[in-house]
Order: structure tokens, then C-alpha cells, then sequence
């Protein structure tokens, strides 16, 4: 699952978020199963009823309590830290306390552990304060590291030949969302990424963004939207494409230009200094612009890396300038509930000069039988 | 996702949650994206860093928090519950806490709620004292009435037959660990099921329990532990099989035959009023007397349904008592470090005069090429 697991790079990680936790006034940082693990060690530890949890202090050793059944898995990383293993009947979140060495003044909590961890570690450390780890980890985590950009890319590349096969591959017409997906799906591992996740949303379901995968017939007429990603050691691609089945009409292809003209100008504003809120603007301007502005109702983008949505968040008072090494999707979008939908999506790596698109798939409008 | 999308049986667990926190004196259920979630609303929400939040006070109107991009995948469950609709710049954990209508004595927190939410809905409501929710909604996910026993049932029974045709499918020797999981796995899901989990553990890696399966290639002498499942309706099957590659050593034998004896000895003690963990003991005593008590490192089981692990645990210590409609895994194993692992495991659930497999792969000691 990780790009590498060479102990200096994890080493490294850690000293910094060390660092960065002196600078913030933080005591102790825990983390359980999630990308910031894999991140700061690159254990992919097993996410279950079983504590995990790395245990960071401000200074010094660095501690990983582990059932004893998991224990195995994360031998090969005793070179960074010191292994706290317990068995089936013990109490782990108090050996979690033994080992933050009592009440800290504040604790910084991975945002993904388990909320059940988290009430049996307050109530183990009843004197600390508590606060999510999210702004402390999205420094290190936001730039990206050539090892990691070269993921990236290569996922997004990979993501790029599947959509190309599957423009080839015959009708979509009379196939299921479900069947439509599944066979890009197969195109994306076929070529070595991992599953990822999808969504093909068709016709007036092409309207809902987050729509769930159906049953629903695609038929002619329908504007389909397929959203997707796959794996590649560890990082993610994720790409959105529109296409229409069928003549065009003139409703779709005014939305199409519209959404594609907003990519562009997102793309086009982003460079290093620029917030995040003003790449955000540029697209929206566009969109607003030609009538649409109450139909783009999520903001344009997200963070791309071991998680597919993380920092940064291009989206509407995100003041945070972007800098050389951030990756993150452009994706606006049009919704017009009960008729039809268009997304374009690409992955953005800010670079020294502008940015990159990772992915190169064709945004031209795309007719599919 | 969910065995039945039909509204009275989600208005009648909801309506059982109510009444058991109004027992345990508690004021307010928060739950998200999870199978604690699908159980009482058949929501299968998007887990990620947008809260879609489940809001079910002791009495009255049951509320659900959701992005508004994510709102018309919940709009069909509006018969059960209100929803209340975030933008993207809102801030989620105050509607919520508005929702809640300001400061509970009691909240139950849905165990795998992202601490990072759990955190913002601490600061806001701040004088509210916070429990997990697993003892709360435990005794209703544990007693699985005769459609969840049924979805649980195909998924066994399609794992089954998966199994026999693997054993049919040719050699493993050769393979490496991942392709013969891959294999099982492409049987497993032809046979309808998504995708569950797989491990395949092989030569001394079987020695270690929750091993990731890996690139070490099959060869003539290893034990293969493959303990892998399936997913039917939402419900999980969850079964290990240990194969032999070639002509079986004595020590292989003594230990096959010991963990088979623990297997049925642990599923012969199983009937309603006995305490999970004698189910646990009439199996490690069985392990225990031949010599291997220090090898078997794991509890019994695990309870088995919307989740793949959840309540019941046969584990030492967990004085519960089985009932009628309790479905867990019957699963001991001995690992001897760096040789050999043998876990044998069955899907068992405990009827009114004792028990059930819903698995029946023989266990029989079995020899793969």
C-alpha cells in the first residue's frame, strides 16, 4: 500500500511532525488506522474493534500498541519505533495511556480513529485536552514528495488509458449504471491500480453528485457521468468524465461548454500564492456567469493523495495559499435536478511556475452510443 | 447495500433504540456512515470528511445530517426521518448540535463516528457527557430476525461453494499468496457476493493470525490458512479453511486434529443461556490439553452480520449469554512462530435448542497440490 518502505522516509515524517508539534503546543499525537499512519510510518494496519494507535510524543521515542495477533504485521518497523503489544483480554486504550506516560496537556487525535477509541482514551487521560490532528498533519501531508507526485501520476496516467479503452469498448446504451462501472472498473485494474471507487450516474440521476451506482437503464438521450479512480502503491486517481448518449441537445451542450470553460479557468488561475478560494472563484465566476451559479453546489475541489479527499479543500473562504507540490481535483459542475448533470474532473499538481494536469483524457464533448 | 429498503422495519428498530435509551437514561444517539447506520435507517451514507450524521432523540422526530450534494441519495428515506441540509461553507457540527437542540445530559456516540467529528460536537455542545453507543445498540444488532438470518445463510452457503471449487481448480503450488486468493476470491464474487476480505497466509506466515496476504510464492510442506468472505444483501460470510501442500507432517496432523476437535467441541457448547465465554473455554481447553494453549493467542469469535466483526465476542471474560438469533464465528487456531498456523472457522448461530452452522465446508484435513 505505500510508496516506499524505506525507514529514513519515515523517520523523517515523524521528526518533522515532531517538530511541528513543539511549534503548535501539542504533547502527544495519536493515530490509528488511516492514511496518517501509512503516512507518518507506513504501517497499514488493520482497521477493526482491535486499538491500533500510534502514540507520537512531542520528543523522543516514538510508541505503536498492537494487539498481539497484529503484532507480526508491523515487526518490520520496530527500526522506528517501540511495539506496546497486548493480548485479548487486556484493556488497550489504558496501555495507550501508560504509554502517552498520563495526562498530556493537549492530545492531538488522528481524525479518523474510531470515536469509540477516543471516549476510552478521555476517559484514561481524564486531564487532557483534546483536538483533532488535522491541521498539524495537513502541512506534511500537503506536500508532496517526488516519490509521491510520480504516484500520482502514475495512477492518473493508467486512469487515463481505461477511460481511452472504454470509449472504444462499444455501446453503453441498454447497459446498467452497475454494468457500465463495472466494466470501466475492469479496464482500471486490468492495468495494475487497485480498486478505487466509482460512480456512473445516468440521465436525471446524472443530477445528484454523489449519486450511488444503480440499476437504472442507460438510454439515449441520457448525460452520464462516470467518476472513478483506482490505487497505485498507495495513491490515488480520481477522474471525472461526461458523456452524452446519443445527439446532444442544445441544453447539454450549452452546460458541457460552460462546465468545461469553468475547468479551464480553474486550471488556469492556479499557480503558487493563489488561495485556494480564488482558484474556487474562478470557476464559479464562470458558471455563475452564464446562469448557472445556483447549479454548482459543492465546491470545486479537494486534496488528492493516500486519501482520496485531504487538505487542500478548494472551496469558498479557504484563504490557505496553494504551493509547488499540492495536488488537488478540478471539478465544477452543473446540476439540473430531475434532467441532467455534467462533472470534469482532472487532478492539479501546483507546480514552481503554474500547473500540471496529471491526467490528459480529452475534454472535448464526448458522444457515446 | 441493505436487506430490505421497506420503511416499517426501519421505523421499528428505531423506534426499539428509543425505548432502550430511554432505560439506559440516554438523552441522544449520534450515529454516522456505518452498519450501525444501515441497521436502523438502511442509509448506506458516504463515509468521508462531509458529516451525514443520524440524530435520534429518546422520543420524537428522528433527524438525519446530510451534505446537500449527498441529500438525494437519502431523499427516499424522508417517510422515517427529517433531514436537515448543509451547504458546503455551513458548519456541519453546529446544525447538528442544533438538531440536537443544545446540550444533552446523555449522548451515545455511534463507535465508528470519526473522531474529528466527535470532537467539533463536543466543543459544541460542551456541557453534554459523551458514551459509546455499542452497549446501547448491541442487544439490537446482535438478535438478527429471519431476514438477516437468511441473507446471512446465502452468504455462507455461496462461500461454500466457492470453496469446493477451488479445491477443484488445480494446484496452488506455484502461485503466490495474492493470486491464490485472487482466484478463491473471483469465485467467491461469481457467485453474486461483493467483494468481503481475504487473507491467504502460507508456509510460516500462516503461523501469524491476521497476516496480509503477499508475494511469498506456495510451495510443497506449507500449511495455507485462507480465511476470507463475501457480501450478500449487506450481510457478511466469514470463513477459514487451512489446506496442507503435499504429504501432511505429524505435526501438521497433531495440530489439524487438535484445532479441529476445539472447532466442534466450542460449537457442541453452544445454546441459549450459555456464557460466551464457556464457548470460548470449550475450545481452549480442548487446544489447552494437547499442549498448544499458549499458541492459540486469539479470542474464540467474533459476532457476525452487517458488520464483519460486531457483538457477540467469545472471548474470556464476556459473561453474556447466547440467545436465540446470535450469529458469531467459531474459529480457533494454534500458530507456532515461524513454522505453522492452523485456524479452522465456521459461521454458528445459536437457536432455540442449540446451534447451527450456516457453513458446511467439510474439515476434514484437506491436501492441495
Amino acid at each position: 500500500m505505500s510508496t516506499t518502505t524505506d525507514p529514513p522516509v519515515y523517520r523523517d515524517r515523524l521528526s518533522r511532525a515532531q517538530a511541528a508539534m513543539r511549534g503548535a503546543g501539542i504533547d502527544v499525537l495519536l493515530v490509528g488506522p488511516s492514511a496518517d499512519l501509512r503516512y507518518l510510518t507506513g504501517i497499514d494496519a488493520h482497521l477493526s474493534e482491535r486499538l491500533n494507535l500510534l502514540v507520537v510524543p512531542a520528543e523522543g521515542e516514538v510508541g505503536f500498541v498492537v494487539p498481539r495477533l497484529e503484532a507480526p504485521n508491523v515487526a518490520s518497523h520496530a527500526s522506528i519505533l517501540t511495539l506496546h503489544v497486548w493480548d485479548e483480554t487486556d484493556a488497550p486504550a489504558e496501555l495507550a495511556a501508560r504509554v502517552v506516560g498520563g495526562d498530556a496537556s493537549v492530545a492531538a487525535v488522528g481524525d479518523h480513529l474510531y470515536s469509540v477509541f477516543l471516549l476510552r482514551l478521555q476517559t484514561a487521560l481524564p486531564g487532557t485536552r483534546w483536538e483533532p490532528s488535522g491541521p498539524l498533519l495537513r502541512d506534511l501531508r500537503m506536500h508532496k514528495d517526488a516519490t509521491e507526485l510520480d504516484a500520482l501520476r502514475e495512477a492518473a496516467r493508467q486512469t487515463d488509458a481505461a477511460w481511452a479503452e472504454f470509449l472504444e469498448g462499444g455501446p453503453i446504451s441498454g447497459l446498467t449504471e452497475r454494468e457500465a462501472m463495472d466494466r470501466l472498473m475492469a479496464l482500471t485494474t486490468k492495468r495494475g491500480l487497485a480498486t478505487g471507487f466509482g460512480i456512473c450516474a445516468s440521465g436525471p440521476n446524472s443530477a445528484s453528485p454523489h449519486y450511488h451506482t444503480g440499476e437504472r437503464v442507460i438510454e439515449e438521450g441520457d448525460s452520464v457521468v462516470f467518476d472513478w479512480g483506482g490505487v497505485h502503491q498507495g495513491y490515488h486517481s480520481d477522474m471525472t468524465r461526461t458523456v452524452f448518449v446519443g445527439q446532444p441537445t442544445e441544453e447539454y451542450r450549452r452546460v458541457y461548454e460552460t462546465v468545461r470553460t469553468a475547468n479551464e479557468a480553474a486550471f488556469a488561475a492556479v499557480r503558487p500564492g493563489v488561495a485556494c478560494d480564488e482558484v474556487d472563484r474562478a470557476a464559479r465566476d464562470v458558471i455563475t456567469a452564464a446562469g448557472y451559479g445556483d447549479h454548482f453546489i459543492h465546491r470545486l475541489g479537494h486534496g488528492l493523495g493516500l486519501d482520496v479527499h485531504e487538505e487542500p479543500y478548494l472551496i469558498s473562504g479557504n484563504r490557505l495559499p496553494l504551493a509547488a507540490g499540492m495536488v488537488f481535483s478540478d471539478e465544477p459542475g452543473i446540476y439540473l435536478a430531475g434532467n441532467l448533470g455534467v462533472r470534469i474532473e482532472d487532478t492539479v499538481v501546483c507546480t514552481e511556475t503554474g500547473a500540471e494536469r496529471v491526467n490528459g483524457a480529452p475534454r472535448d464533448l464526448t458522444v457515446m452510443d
